[in-house]
């Protein structure tokens, strides 16, 4: 693994890090101040703009009843963003995320955020003729 | 809208139209080949590398059920890649897809495809307290 791939995985775990504590101020700090952000909560509208997406967070970190850990973390470097899938289990559900990261001041920020739900007999082996789309 | 949103849009636009036709050719010719790609289809576990994600798209486009259309797509430039955020109605369900793309040869392509399924209440007005995560 490269070290730029560890240095996206790192502030991946940051990321997850700040959500498992409920911290707001270590949220805020992971997310990118100089490129678009959005973020799409599953079930939600997708939100945009940094003040939207970390008045979601506050709404979410602050009832504090979250519980989340994260699996399976890849990283993959584009150009001079990367971007991070892994598995997240929720409060006991099963998600699949994807973290957006790009690079500011020389340290990785995340700028988008997505989740989906995973069905559970789906997580070990996908199969062929799944669900669409 | 800046002429590199709009050419972000276009190949938005682009990777819908192959998938409305169910056209394998013409989705393949949408996705990078320079870059590491990855897929995560509503329920299923994600997908990585070239030949997984294009062999999940044969099965879908294959089978030819999926009428599929978007909505309020939206670019965002991040350095060298970009992201849209768009909502799909796909065979009457609406979702959120995010999709990630980059220039190779000055052409944008897709280098990753994740698509959230949303709940019909929060359509118009996400809740400021809503589901986890």
């Amino acid at each position: 693994m490269s070290s730029e791939e560890l240095a996206v995985l790192a502030a991946n775990s940051s990321f997850y890090r700040a959500f498992a504590a409920h911290d707001v101020n270590a949220m805020d700090a992971q997310w990118a101040r100089r490129v678009p952000v959005a973020v799409v909560h599953p079930g939600w509208a997708p939100l945009f703009g940094r003040e939207n997406v970390m008045s979601s967070w506050r709404g979410i970190l602050e009832r504090g009843e979250t519980s989340i850990r994260f699996e399976r973390a890849s990283a993959h470097i584009i150009g001079d963003a990367a971007y991070v899938v892994c598995l997240e289990v929720v409060s006991g559900a099963a998600l699949v995320a994807t973290n957006l990261f790009v690079r500011e001041d020389n340290v990785w920020k995340i700028a988008h955020h997505q989740a989906t739900p995973m069905s559970p007999p789906q997580r070990e082996a996908p199969r062929p003729k799944g669900p669409l789309n």
